[in-house]
Formats: structure tokens, C-alpha cells, sequence
């Protein structure tokens, strides 16, 4: 295979990878070495610490997607006797019911509309609906539009109810604060790469050991226990089943760059700089931000289909891909949009190149005839 | 993370990979990319003719380790009215049918010594004893041991039985010929890190495509279904949940690799070479084969614990890891031993130095007093 062009990966992820991060993983492990069992010890810590936890949690990584980690979650910590309420505003969250539906989980969906956040006030009506409810799930961050749901605030509606708390935080944690103590979280589940900027093929799951060990193994998974992949690490250090080496080796220097950068308060800062500097970039340009600034997250945008009689998303992404620079395409049921990521190892030079390529790109496809920054473009 | 020194790693996988393979992991896709998607296509193009399929079989690749795989072809291919029969004589049997009875399906486990081949008299004798069986599953080449079970002469009384067959080649395909066809194989499962020496990190179910439409999607996980993630693959050439891309593109350079050095034959050849190497070698250093050589195959090998009275495979292990090896414990429920892989990007000189190592290391110990070979220790 030829080594290809670096591609600026606008995407909710798999997205650009430091060098350092690709070249871990140039090293074979054995699974089964003293090598390997320090790197996958070091890094469930650093991912506990992450999430600010106390004595009373642990992380449990789990082979594939960040989907695979979810479906474990639920496998392992939802009684087929709970009543479990997934509050919807995304594909996400309708995956997250998808999935507890398939297993015979008593399962109720509340949706909302795919441009408004679950609030208090949409916690507390599916709570009067539901008031049988025991777990509630949320998703932080919806990968599908970008919308920040504000877990701090609901946490405590959830407590009150006596509900247990199941956090998809996929696209969120690393660079939102996520403190699982005051969460009362039951679990957040996350990924090795979207805001920890490592590589695609695992996912992990912070949860409450007692909880954990009052329930047993009740997944009827054997690849997807939470519990039985616990146990054995807490025995031996290794996974139950061949772990993805070099995906873990590649988290292991992605969570040593996130620290000498300043960790999650920097991660968040970065983020924030570039969806900043983006939403701003593309606004002069004509493209309408679909979500209202109020709910957007530093994550991942959202954006309108540009008001031009012949736009295509497809066209403008052959386009821009001429630039080096990868889209995403949106994953709404009601209105056409695409979406543009600024996770990953991205440069301010980076984010200044990506905004004149939309604007040279717009040019090039006959949509706009004006150079909309001040600056010529390139 | 520092580069470490390369270990030659004696394992059932994760094994040594070639730096090619390696290398083709220095490029970040986008999963939703028209250059990803013909990688991905093309991977299973390759692994499909490997299976010698005719138009009859697809093959859907699952992301995690070959336990994922095997249990994504048992949540989707085994209706819950059936009667699965699980042929063991190792782990990986006693795996499958552990996934099975998890799942609720009627599960009946004949078993046999762990170094008893699966012949057609066992087969038959099952049989015999659950004559409704529906479903026969069998591990081609049992990992634990490294004894092949002959699933060309068991294919056919699975057939006249009516019965279906469902083949974990993890430790074999790519090496050992499977023709799925000849088989008439319901399902053949295998992952990207053993024979065909790529990384770990996916599975790969090869599975009859008129039953796998008429059967539907009847998996309980979403995560699982080899329906859902077929139908969307042949749809759009992407996988439904983010897939390990860098362990995908590293399975493309293997596969390249494989066809460049002759295929199955060649890589059947290579080791039994080695293999034959390692057991003469072994024997002459006074280690016992723990299974005979009608049973042995060429992946991996299993040997007793070494006739002396201070003898602990801790100790071997460490001495050997400074002669840069690393072997695999046994896994054996009985007897003490270990296991010596020679799948992996290994060479004539480091078998020949894998020998040299143990003779060494037994004199270290203190096990040995004299040299064995003819030829002095390195």
C-alpha cells in the first residue's frame, strides 16, 4: 500500500492522529507480556482519573466500536426487570433504545427534536410519562448533530428519582469535564478516538464496582460482560480476548500527549478555539449553523445545506477532498446538512487552511463569486 | 513511548506482524471515505476467495477479536428452536458452546481428551447421542493445543445428517485449505492476526448468503447482527459502527503480502517448515510434544513441562524473553505445559535462534549441563 496524503479528517471520528500516536503502534505486544499489561493497566488509570473518579469506580475496555462498549453497558448493568427511559435527540439515542429494545429490556424512548437539548424540563416530563423508570440514559455529546446535553443539571433530577444514571459521553469525554462521583453516574462510556485522539478499536466503560459486583455477570454476551472482563483484568492484567495491541499502545501515547498538553482543560480550550474560529468562518461564508449557539458543542458542527440552486453535499466534498480535507455527511432524518469535526490533531494553520478551501471551493463549484474573506484565498 | 526491541512472539496471536503491515498503519482514514471503502472492499473480496466461495457466500467483517466473530455467526445464524451440538476438545470449543448456552440456545457438549482429534467416529458417536441436533459446530485447529480437528471428513455426515456447519478456522484459514463449498459450511469464522498475520483487532464471518436472507436479522445484538452489518455493507461499502481502519489497512498489506509470497500453499509450507523444525529441535532438547504427530498441526504446538525438578514455566519464560521470545502458557485444564506458536512474520535464522534460546536458557536454569546440538550456542 502507498503511503497516501495526510488528510485533514473533519469527522466525528476516526480523525487525525498525531505521528507519535501512529508510530506506537509499529511495535507487536504479546497480550499476554508484562509490557503489555503495564501499558493496558496505565491507561484504564489515566481513564479513571479522567473521569475524576473515587475508590468507588473502575474502567472496563472493551475490543470495538465505542457501540460495542454501549451495548455493553447495557448487557451488563440493566436488569431485564428495570424499566429503562433513553431520552432522544440524536441517532445515538436512538441506537442506545435500539440496542436495550433488542435485548428485552423494558425500554421507553422520549424524544425531542434533533435541535434541542435534553433539559431539566424534558427530564422531568418523560419522568411524570415514565414514573416507573430505574435507569436513565442520555448521550453528552450527539455525535449526529453536535448538541451538548447538560448532564450536570440532570444528574440530580435522576438521583432524586432514585434512577440509576447511564452516560454515553462517546463524543465528550477528554474534553467536557465529566466528574463520575457527583454525576452518581451507574456508567460513562467512551471511545479511544474522538476527544482522547487516538485510534479507532476499542471503547470503555467507568462504572460503580459494588453495583458491578451486586449484579454478577447477567450479560448474555460472553463478549460484551462487563463483568466478566472486569474480573479477569482485576486478576490477571490481561483482556479476556486478544486485545487490539496496537490500538492500545496508540491510547497509551495519545494519553501522554493529552497531559503534556494540559489534559482536559487544554483539550476543551484547543476545541473551543477551533469551533469558534469555524462557526465564525463559515457564517461569512454563507453556510447557517444548525444548531443555535446556546446548545452547540466545542465537538463536532453541524451545518446547512449552502442556499445555492445546484448544492450538493456529494460535490462539494470531491471538492474539498481535492484540498486534503475530509467531510462528513450529516445523519438528520429531517433536514440535509453535513457536519464538520474539529477533534483530532488539528492546527490553528490547519483550521485557517480549511476555511479557505470551503470559500475556494464554493468559487470553484460556481455557488458563490465573491472572495468572502478579507484576505485573498490561497 | 519508547520503541521497544522487537520480541519474537511464539503466541497463538496477537504474533509478529511484518513492518510493511505495520507501516500501513501510519495513515488515518475516514471511515465513510471512498479510499477505505475500497479497502475494506477489497479485504473481503480476498478473504472470500481464500474460502474458495462460489457465489453462494459473503463475508462480513466484525470488529473486536475472533471471539466476536464467533459469537456474531452464533447470535445470527442459530435460531433458538435449533439444537446446537459443540464437538470440544479444547477452550475454544468449550467458548463456543459457552456462548451458545448464555444466549438460551439448546446447547449439547460432546467432549473429548484435549489431545483427541474431532474424527468422524466422535462425530458420529455425538450423533448418536442427540440425533436432533441442527446445528454442529466444530474448532478447526484448537488453539489451545494446536491439534486440527478434519473437518473435510466430518463435512459430509454433518450433510447427510441434515445438519448445518458452523467451522471456527481461527487458527487455521489462510493456512490450512477450506473450501467452504466442498464444505457445505454454514459459517467459517477467523480473525486478521493469525495466519494471515496481520494485527489484531477484527473477525470475519463467511456465511451462506440464501440462509442468512431467509433467516433474517435474528441476532439480539445490534452490535453482533451479521444481517445488519451484510445488508449495510452491500448497500454502502461501509461498516455500521466506526471500524478499526488502521487494523483494516494493515490486513490489506498482509493479504498483499500473502498473495506475493504464493498463498495458502506457500504459507502452508512455510509452516510446516518451521513447525517440524521447532518439534525435532524441541525433542532433542528433551521437551515432550504433548500431542502425537498424526494430530499435531503446523500453527502452534503444545509441550509438557521440562523432566526437571525445579522446572517452572515462569522461570522459562523470563530467561527466554531476554533472548528476546516470548512464549504463551499453556491452556490445558489437565497437564502442565506450554505453547509454541510459528505463525507470524518469521524467518528460517529465527527459528533457528528460537532453538538456540531454549538450549541456552536450560543451561541458565540450571535444568541442562550439556549442550544438545551439535553446533555451539550462539
Amino acid at each position: 500500500m502507498q503511503a497516501q496524503p495526510r488528510y485533514l479528517l473533519l469527522t466525528p471520528g476516526p480523525l487525525c492522529t498525531h505521528a507519535n500516536v501512529r508510530q506506537a503502534m509499529l511495535n507487536d505486544f504479546g497480550s499476554w507480556d508484562d509490557d503489555f499489561k503495564k501499558v493496558s493497566t496505565s491507561v484504564l488509570d489515566d481513564l479513571l482519573n479522567i473521569a475524576h473518579k473515587g475508590d468507588d469506580y473502575c474502567c472496563i475496555p472493551m475490543q470495538g466500536s465505542g457501540t460495542f462498549a454501549v451495548e455493553a453497558a447495557i448487557h451488563s448493568l440493566i436488569p431485564k426487570t428495570s424499566q429503562f427511559l433513553v431520552l432522544v435527540n440524536g441517532a445515538y439515542g436512538q441506537r442506545m433504545s435500539e440496542i436495550a429494545q433488542r435485548l428485552g429490556i423494558p425500554t421507553h424512548i422520549y424524544a425531542v427534536a434533533e435541535d434541542q437539548a435534553i433539559d431539566e424540563y424534558v427530564l422531568e416530563a418523560a419522568l411524570i410519562k415514565y414514573p416507573t423508570t430505574t435507569h436513565v440514559g442520555i448521550i453528552h455529546c450527539e455525535t449526529s448533530t453536535g448538541i451538548v446535553n447538560p448532564i450536570e443539571t440532570l444528574a440530580p433530577i435522576i438521583k432524586n428519582h432514585g434512577a440509576e444514571f447511564i452516560i454515553d459521553a462517546m463524543c465528550s469525554f477528554g474534553a467536557l469535564p465529566i466528574n463520575v462521583t457527583e454525576l452518581n453516574a451507574l456508567a460513562v462510556i467512551a471511545s479511544s478516538n474522538k476527544c482522547l485522539e487516538g485510534v479507532p478499536g476499542m471503547g470503555f466503560v467507568i462504572t460503580h464496582k459494588a453495583t458491578l459486583n451486586q449484579l454478577g455477570d447477567i450479560s448474555q454476551s460472553l463478549s460484551l460482560s462487563l463483568f466478566a472482563q472486569w474480573t479477569y483484568f482485576e486478576k490477571t492484567r490481561q483482556w479476556r480476548f486478544t486485545p487490539p495491541t496496537h490500538v492500545v499502545a496508540a491510547l497509551r501515547v495519545a494519553l501522554d500527549q493529552y497531559y503534556a498538553e494540559g489534559g482536559q482543560v487544554a483539550r476543551l480550550r484547543k476545541y473551543q478555539r477551533y469551533s469558534k474560529k469555524i462557526r465564525q468562518g463559515m457564517k461569512t461564508l454563507g453556510f447557517e449553523p444548525y444548531l443555535s449557539d446556546d446548545v452547540q458543542g466545542p465537538m463536532i458542527q453541524t451545518f446547512c445545506a449552502y442556499p445555492h440552486e445546484t448544492y450538493s453535499f456529494s460535490a462539494l466534498y470531491v471538492v474539498m477532498k481535492q484540498y486534503g480535507i475530509i467531510l462528513y455527511p450529516g445523519k438528520l432524518t429531517a433536514a440535509d446538512t453535513f457536519r464538520v469535526g474539529n477533534m483530532g490533531d488539528l492546527t490553528q494553520e490547519d483550521i485557517t487552511h480549511i476555511l479557505h478551501s470551503f470559500e475556494n471551493s464554493l468559487v470553484e463549484l460556481g455557488w458563490s463569486n465573491t472572495a468572502a474573506f478579507n484576505h485573498a484565498p490561497a
